[in-house]
């Protein structure tokens, strides 16, 4: 029988009334004749409000308790889902992380999956049964609990379906699919029908929430189709696959935008080689990843860095780089929140070298003031007053001529 | 360096205050030189919020799905009060009944403790730090998570303590001890300095919720002396211990009661060998409880049969004696809730032949009618209506002069 992997949010599960539709959702499924793998988020808030205990306790929980902690919410999810999933006469069973074996490294609250061992889940389907597996959670060899980072449900259901060969992996959301930019903030904006890997992952990396980037990358390593669609609704949502036609290309799929922005900037940094790498290594080393880096032209033989982090990892960046600054010689450390970013992202962008100018002139016809810039193969981003960053994204939404799309 | 267990109940670490009491207290008895293995239950009322989550979805929560939702509850404490000792400068770990491999049979629910592998809590004492574990779970030798029933903790505990050689079980609770009557009854009642084993599983068992019975079992087989005391106080609790001084025995050790009590009754058995045999056996073969059994004498080849079980119990007992009824062609069953037991406790009741009509007698004076009477060597229970229960406390606790213990 053919496998599908199906994985539900946590506001798909936040309630029982939603969990009992997310049930009878799977339960129409397998009886129109599939295997059935499915992943659940924590319920609701149930993450942020366990974070928010063990800041009671102590500024910077220890990574690993923080997974002994987090781990929890995944498996409310599945022992309710599996009850509701028996309540209606299918056979199931909850699994968690460890208990499947989705072995990872020992990074604690960002680990990486190293393997899955399928044998408990082939044995579970062999039995005719729905296998609830915990999104978000892993086990390294040596038994310890891990996490996959924020949103690391989507991983979990990629890495399941690319393990098991699923010939589908559907992503249910509170959302429709993916759009051409932030309904909320633009109402003309429309759902896209589908998007290629590259697109999507540079949408997730700018702001577009939808799917987690790691997940991204990790389904398109492996050739996982994935579905993002709503758990509401039996309209199709958005495919994500490898896009090959050439026609098809768009010079612009979609506005993003991220509020999670906090800017960094190291000033009057020797301009002398091996300083980025001083820098960007002992925010590696931390386990902080950095979005947006902009180096100035150095004057004086000094120039000064800035890039951008999440608002979470902004103290931790703070200080490494007063740490770093002390023994590089570099002057100020100055740490900018107020901002937020907003990109372009399209397939199209790299052969056609007026995209970027199109982006700073709808911005600055808007009145909107640009202060980081990054470009890749098939994004602009720009770094503006957070309190723009609506008018930005509908201006640039509007000369990309985005509001025509059908 | 001596090995000492201390386990705390769920209202110990209800909130982020008495949690970190606890802690400190934990860091205190570390830093007088013992090594600590500390046991934590749920925090609250955590695990029957969830157990009501599960109502929700079907009334009969499937007992796997019910162990995988309520062992997160224990998750929670420990990785908080690891948090909470490292937060203080001690190092500290925490470890789920599963990574300790507390092994236990698959009886979900209420599963038995088989074996525990003191490898890895011996490793993270030989690096020096407290292991925090999760009472009341356990695994099954096929990596399914079990739960140890209702104050599952207690047994949590003992059985670390017996498996690791503990100097000390010290059982931290909200009361200072055990009484000869629960003290909001009976305002006179004493606390009890010493208690042997059997008349501590008598009074559990009646009704004192100060002690799991079955950790008390446990403790008598494998000889761990516990001490049950307050984790709000410094002052010294009651010692559960083998008491061998004759002298020291009690006529009457504690009045108890006990209102999560239900009677069913089965009308007009066949009085015929086997019968019972039948009864009690398709009751043990759903895990059923069964406390007190009361036999009526046979009156033209036929008796009733009443005896106890716990409310949770109660629906799920019914429905096995209409089965067994109709089979043995039996007449009605009668479920009687609104009763309660009472019951007197003490290791000198076996040789004094007045005690149990001493005890009818402070009852009959106090215009409390007698539904049921079952009797042990050290115990003797009586049935009232569950409205009389406070006065036959206070009666029988008055008769037996426990008011002038010291």
């Amino acid at each position: 029988m053919a496998l599908i992997v199906q994985k539900y949010g946590g506001s798909s599960v936040a309630t029982t009334e939603k969990l009992q539709h997310v049930a009878r959702r799977v339960a129409a499924t397998r009886r129109a004749g599939a295997d059935m793998v499915v992943v659940v988020s924590a319920p609701g808030d149930m993450t942020d409000d366990l974070i928010a205990r063990a800041r009671e306790i102590t500024d910077r929980p220890p990574a690993r308790e923080l997974d002994m902690l987090m781990a929890v919410g995944e498996q409310v999810s599945i022992a309710l889902l599996s009850m509701a999933l028996q309540a209606l006469g299918e056979p199931a069973i909850s699994l968690t992380g460890p208990q499947v074996r989705i072995l990872t490294d020992s990074v604690h609250t960002k680990a990486r999956i190293l393997e899955i061992d399928r044998r408990r889940i082939d044995e579970e389907l062999a039995r005719g049964r729905i296998v609830v597996v915990a999104g978000f959670q892993g086990t390294t060899p040596d038994h310890e609990i891990t996490t996959l980072g924020r949103g690391g449900s989507d991983l979990s259901a990629v890495a399941l379906a690319s393990a098991l060969g699923a010939v589908s992996c559907e992503i249910y959301t509170d959302v429709p699919g993916v759009f051409t930019a932030d309904p909320r903030i633009v109402p003309e904006a429309h759902k896209l029908d589908r998007l290629s890997y590259d697109e999507m992952l540079e949408m997730a990396s700018s702001g577009a929430v939808v799917l987690q980037t790691r997940s991204v990358e990790y389904a398109k390593t492996y050739g996982v189709r994935l579905h993002v669609r709503s758990t509401w609704s039996e309209e199709p949502g958005t495919v994500v696959e490898e896009v090959t036609d050439v026609e098809r290309v768009r010079l612009v799929t979609g506005v993003t935008h991220d509020t999670d922005v906090a800017r960094i900037t190291i000033t009057n940094v020797p301009d002398i080689p091996g300083i980025a790498h001083r820098i960007f290594s002992a925010l590696a080393e931390r386990h902080i990843n950095v979005d947006m880096i902009v180096q100035t032209a150095s004057r004086g033989g000094r120039a000064d860095i800035s890039f951008t982090v999440t608002k979470a990892d902004a103290p931790l960046a703070g200080e490494t780089m007063r740490e770093v600054g002390r023994e590089i010689g570099a002057g100020a450390i100055e740490a900018g929140e107020g901002v937020a970013k907003v990109s372009i992202v399209g397939a199209g962008m790299a052969s056609n070298p007026g995209v970027a100018a199109k982006m700073f002139g709808a911005l600055a016809g808007a009145g909107v003031n640009i202060q980081m810039i990054s470009t890749s193969e098939i994004k602009v981003s720009c770094v503006v007053p957070l309190e723009d960053i609506q008018k930005a994204v509908r201006a640039v939404h509007r000369a990309f001529n985005l509001d025509a799309l059908g």
